[in-house]
């Protein structure tokens, strides 16, 4: 699945000459971009058609830029999410019916169906599911983002962000730590009771000390924690204890009744690396949503898996999916696991690749590369590969690695069909089995077509 | 006082001629290494005894990359140090006397005199200073550590700190925050205010939390900091934010009678980034002291600054100390403050360069290098450069930005004499009247003569 990109001569022969010219060893390449040279020839064809596109791309990267995303609050899913009711269950990447749903997927909305009592045993879950008594949508279409399977129910607590910049709102869920989780498909009793647990005790918690003071700056404690070797995707040690330090105080004085719960909030902080990811990913969305909408704009708003389909969102078309099948994953399996028992490529988490986090920070977190088999200078060249298909430089994202050069942010549509580069995710490997849960982590280099297909439909 | 060290031929004659017959380009330069050839031709002479020394600097390497530095109480400094009683004050560097003492460090005398009570006035105390009447030690000479100034008195809370494998101690005062503070002269009421609170609330609180578990792992942090953009000298706040996630449940339970000073001491480790500083300075000395003593050996065990001299010990001549004119400090200063103003540089934080951290570790703290006005690649070359006069790459602290290598650790004196290339030290910049604070941040390359000195004692 991942090509070590090499500079080979793919566009017209003038440039393989050229380098020929100048003694650079050229490899030539029997090689077209993948599709739409229609949509990119009219666009190269008609000057004002294309200056129109810049325009509207430029626009759109003002905007995505200069988001300021706010940690608000923390409130039942149901109170805040329009059309999250009752019946309906909200469920990561593109849409999805049950018959189409992996592994993982259907033990999520199963284990969901059980925590919100709709079902009392999974054989009931399972055939409200498959007999179309629960609607499934997609959390981007309701504002929220949720990592894995991304499942949320009404009951479950899930935290508001807000972009200062444009007052749009965002959504995601708690983490629930390590282990036996829901987004992996779990759904036994502790999985529940942690839930629960999260519903009842740390959600609010967290929410009362979160609004003791004026929110949790997260478009801060994000480019700090990139200074600090995350990539807020599949590293997010640095920000978590950034938070908690931040927190603590006002976190101590809001669990004051009870010592027990006090002590059970702070070790759920310490022991879960991964607790800001959820933040992250809600900042990345609060960032992104703003740019819908934009007329002619070729920018990605959303890339997103739900384990069987990858789909993106540009700027230009709004709420359409573009999608291909969900790719595999290169990377290391734990020990007892390898590429037979992975599921495709799975959650909402790609938000933070669509704003210039994971894999396009890679540079950030060699640690990161290290852990999925790669050396650090490969998250380098991953990062400067993926300039080549982004519009800016984030002005607030720095990464330390290239000299302080701000992350690759903004994914064209026609420098992806033009350069035949598809982005590239740092992520986990989940098990194709329900409830398993994380067999390993590593790199994925998304399909290409969605992001043809969604030019061809931007540029008829 | 930075050399921007490149590839020259600085040895034997061959050495040239062997880079001239593989036509690399070589710089001859007219240059010996500054002293001892005596001592370094004698080595070289005696085959046996070079062995010996190369065996004893085996075992001190050994003891040094094996220890675990675990931080397992608060106590006043006085029930904790011998020596430390009604009259004594420690302070950083090698041995000083009033007369020659520099303004910050005359400042903070002065300050821990007010704060023991022994005088009510800075006259009295500034009379009984001068006229002798107090003994002043260095802190290394005392199993104890302190930045800048470093005083410590005997009421002071100190964090102890257990080497696990060797079984000694070392100790160090609580960092005191930002503005204005003791250790870098400042003694007015709302500095000795803050150190009575450090005494009376902060300092038992910590070390009950410390307490209640099996004390914290140091080593474990610091290797985890060096992930995160730490050098542990200057940048201490991923250790200070992972310290404080991992603390903070505890800390709220031993707070648990007052929540004005739970939320007084999450503020202040919310606020201190630098809180960390001194842990790992006395985790880098319960590190190297085990190193004391081994006959024979040139490894460096201890390198401080008083504010006018620099000096270091070394573990085949045990407590004795080698100095020279402390060194000037290459930097960034804050706006309105300039060279003139500074103090020579200052402290006992040159112990985590001595223990491979700081500015040996720069590679892993690009916004340091930053910081003080160089690129990230500078920081690369330096932490390169001190492979060359240190004999092992730590097994524990390893360094993201060169393939996690481990970190340069085991100053040799027959390295640094032989190849010229002195210690980089990463540091603050003290103004030079007592109490201004910190005015700006740079690089330092201390003076060789001590490491020369020290070798030709070593080598009679």
């Amino acid at each position: 699945m991942i090509d070590h990109l090499k500079p080979v001569v793919v566009g017209p022969d003038e440039l393989g000459a050229a380098l020929a010219a100048q003694s650079v060893e050229e490899v030539t390449v029997d090689w077209r971009p993948p599709g739409a040279p229609g949509a990119l020839k009219r666009l190269y064809e008609d000057a004002d058609r294309y200056e129109a596109v810049q325009q509207a791309n430029e626009d759109v990267m003002r905007r995505i830029v200069s988001a300021r995303a706010r940690w608000t609050a923390v409130r039942a899913a149901q109170t805040e999410i329009p059309g999250l009711e009752r019946g309906v269950l909200l469920h990561a990447g593109p849409p999805l019916d049950w018959a189409s749903a992996s592994g993982p997927m259907r033990g999520a909305l199963i284990g969901a169906l059980l925590y919100e009592e709709w079902a009392e045993t999974a054989e009931q879950a399972e055939h409200l599911l498959a007999s179309g008594q629960i609607e499934l949508h997609p959390c981007h279409e309701h504002g929220a983002v949720g990592p894995m399977a991304g499942v949320v129910s009404p009951s479950m607590p899930v935290v508001v962000v807000e972009n200062e910049r444009y007052g749009n709102r965002a959504f995601s869920t708690l983490n629930e730590g390590l282990g036996k989780v829901l987004r992996y498909g779990a759904n036994d009793p502790e999985v529940l009771g942690r839930l629960r647990w999260l519903q009842d005790v740390a959600g609010p918690a967290l929410g009362q000390a979160v609004e003791r003071g004026e929110g949790i700056d997260l478009t801060g404690i994000i480019a700090q924690a990139l200074q600090m070797g995350d990539e807020l995707h599949n590293r997010n040690k640095a920000a978590t204890a950034l938070l908690t330090r931040q927190m603590a105080g006002a976190l101590s004085l809001v669990c004051d009744d009870s010592r027990d719960e006090r002590s059970k909030i702070f070790h759920y902080l310490a022991e879960t690396d991964v607790f800001f990811l959820n933040l992250a990913m809600a900042a990345c969305k609060a960032a992104l949503d703003p740019a819908a909408g934009f007329t002619g704009s070729t920018v990605v708003t959303a890339m997103a898996r739900n384990g069987t389909e990858f789909g993106i969102r540009t700027a230009g078309t709004g709420d359409r999916w573009f999608t291909a099948a969900a790719p595999g994953v290169e990377g290391l399996y734990f020990p007892g696991f390898g590429p037979h028992d992975a599921n495709p490529d799975l959650g909402d988490s790609a938000i933070t690749e669509t704003a210039g986090l994971g894999g396009f920070a890679l540079a950030a977190a060699p640690a990161i590369v290290q852990f999925v088999g790669g050396s650090v200078s490969r998250g380098r060249e991953i990062t400067e590969e993926m300039y080549q298909i982004t519009l800016a430089e984030h002005p607030v994202f720095q990464l330390p690695a290239l000299d302080f050069r701000g992350s690759p942010v903004g994914i064209d549509c026609i420098a992806v069909a033009r350069t035949g580069i598809a982005p590239v995710l740092d992520t986990g490997i989940a098990h194709k089995r329900a409830g398993i849960g994380q067999i390993g982590a590593g790199i994925v280099r998304v399909p290409i077509e969605p992001f043809v297909d969604a030019l061809e439909s931007l540029v008829v």
